[in-house]
């Protein structure tokens, strides 16, 4: 797969599949498209017409709520008409292959195909065979990417925290099996970031890290020191096979971010994590609910953010 | 809790979360507007407007059809747009708390919250900490509310018999575990019924019913005599630990509601059933299917009455 | 069940439960009717207030993606209120009977019930029990019919080869378990086609057969010779009891659909098959993508002809 595989001749993306091959300039559209959105109300009128010709298709092979409700949410803002089929009830059930179930939504006029898979690549192999007249999103893909997870990440944090060239950041947490850590550097480096470190356990980091051009860290006192933004990654349980974590409990006194700790990072430093959070796991329940936690604007950023794609690749 | 959790300080409602501490004549006001919501046709233009720019969320952690269907529908018939996540695909089931659930729905722009849970209180819960902005519903929690059931079966009594106040009234069956059965009898003393008894074997009695202000009695025969309506209880087999009752066929000879038992109670008497209704077991078929018979009407004015209700707390 | 159980005294359709009794005028008709949607595009304005006062439900009690999918459409096309409620949410579950579960969706105001069951015979159950003032279509009953399957495909024969008046037809594969043969069938009699085979080992071939007017073979290769259409059957081993087939290679190298088979047909024969395919089964992955395969423009007409039928059904 080539890196613009998301892009038509003229450079106009077709559809939004990962951070890597982006240019700046495109992300940063994004985020100012997005700025507009974020200002309207729920279900303006203003907006209700720019897709109201389309409908698009939540292809969830794997389950999720908030990402599968947001761009739900985001689709009908914009006027979309939106299926949501279970995953479950997804005819690759019954012996059909994933393209011949996206060719058959785009039989059905579906001109949206917001894609969700375990396995890495899935929304790449989709838009690689369905031709023109319908954009496919990358809802997450194995441990490959979630590009609209980073995306509203760095709308939060130009939000609250301005310029992101001017910021040091650390990712902390499961490296290994993070789609978003990756999405996130991806786009970390693509606007500039001053600095950015991931921090886990030798287990939960990825050999070569460094070629992504940051700094990989075992250490998370150390690693967090004088960072202007933490991004704390949800531990899935449910995806880690063996021994990674000696214990939970353990994890969380080495890796968990407490009050104590944040107090390490610079004056102002947030807080970030694209839910659903453990409280006491990954993050301790106080720094969750502090006045340093941008958790619940993420997920209101998340709507525009996602609304501002959809219209970038649909809307002519 | 307080009483008065779900008013806000001029005693507007900002929460619908039990009928228990609201006063009559707001009740009265819910059941007046029901009456209008009722006459007009499925899908009126002229109530489209009313919750336009809401976005109502079905949040069962218990799982129902007839409920979530009928908010579903009396919300888009408001104008509203409804997300009605499945209960298994709710964050919860990643180790998400309740609260952050909500909270995240909030920060989606939900302004309606409908929340069923199988614990008591869990509206309540959420109600007391989501703040000012949104208006949760309680859809049934646990044994101790129903109180949108209480309130179209009130509708469904003025609009068939008449006033509340000239009526005496027996509630038959699993009382014990009924959030309906409490919301009814809530209702039925703030619209000051006539009479009140509850019918049911000893072990399906709460001790200390009669603070309630009913009168609560074992043998179905004597207390259905001369009552004007007769509320049957589902029983919920799936709700009972232990042997509760002897089987199913001895509670239907004792408790079962027949043609002959009818004819005991006062001429004109009506039959009522939230549904789903287990045919032969708590009521025979042909008193489900009889003139008498309410069922269907019930679920008709469902619609009305939580247009009414969610009309009154969302409109400004 | 009298073959004209879905139409009122006047012959207006008020239900659309089989092609079986209805006349050739009335199917032109509906064919006639989806040629105009099918060249409207997505959510066109036009259509959309059609059924603008309408609720239809999808009462699926078997499971299915693609009728699900495009009756949902279908009816959003024509602005009509949708519920699609997991099969496995039904109150069926609870206790309650089939005919209480319609009733009770009729009470809450759907005026397009879209049945699905793998039982033979509930849609007229519930077309017979309902009253006026309801539409019931048929999306499918065990082994009896798929009347909205059989029109797309006789549309999307008509659209691609012209009158079927002049055309022979393969029906090939599981004859025996499907409800999509049967009603292809009756909608091949009764639009006239020229000549009609069913093609199946002899275990999977209903006995008398032959009195719906058609040729019964076991030979693929002389079954095919000449016709101009074949339609190619799913073979459902979700359904098959006991061994009525040796195993999926033997059945694929009898009777599955070749490239080389397909050389035996008219010249320029074109295969259908109502989806979801089972590629390598019934039919070869080269057969599918082919030139001559309909099976995406089937999908694509599944949305048009169910347009049609629900607007012929409900619109004065």
């Amino acid at each position: 797969m080539t890196k613009n595989s998301q892009l038509i001749e003229n450079s106009r993306p077709q559809h939004f599949l990962s951070i890597d091959g982006l240019e700046k300039q495109f992300l940063v559209d994004i985020l100012d498209d997005a700025k507009k959105f974020a200002s309207s109300s729920n279900f303006d009128t203003q907006n209700s017409h720019l897709l109201s010709n389309h409908l698009a298709v939540n292809l969830f092979f794997e389950d999720s709520t908030r990402t599968r409700m947001t761009f739900e949410i985001a689709a009908k803002r914009l006027g979309a008409t939106v299926l949501s089929p279970n995953s479950t009830r997804l005819s690759t059930q019954k012996g059909e292959t994933i393209l011949d179930t996206a060719r058959t939504l785009k039989s059905m006029g579906a001109t949206i195909l917001i894609v969700r898979d375990s396995s890495s690549g899935t929304p790449h192999l989709i838009a690689n065979h369905l031709g023109e007249g319908i954009h496919v999103i990358n809802a997450g893909d194995g441990r490959h990417a979630h590009p609209t997870q980073a995306m509203l990440d760095m709308f939060t944090i130009r939000q609250q925290k301005g310029d992101i060239a001017q910021l040091r950041f650390a990712i902390v947490g499961d490296i290994l099996h993070s789609r978003v850590a990756r999405s996130q550097i991806h786009a970390l480096n693509t606007l500039g970031a001053k600095e950015v470190r991931v921090i886990a356990p030798k287990t939960l980091l990825p050999t070569e890290i460094d070629r992504l051009g940051v700094t990989a860290l075992t250490d998370l006192d150390a690693g967090i020191a004088g960072v202007d933004v933490i991004m704390v990654l949800r531990l899935q349980l449910e995806r880690m096979q063996g021994q990674l974590i000696p214990s939970t409990q353990e994890y969380f006194r080495c890796y968990g971010l407490t009050i104590d700790r944040l107090a390490r990072a610079a004056p102002e430093a947030v807080v970030m994590h694209p839910g659903p959070i453990n409280r006491g796991l990954e993050i301790a329940s106080d720094v969750a609910d502090s006045e340093r936690s941008l958790i619940l604007s993420q997920v209101a950023n998340g709507i525009a953010v996602r609304m501002a794609i959809m219209a970038k690749l649909a809307c002519v």
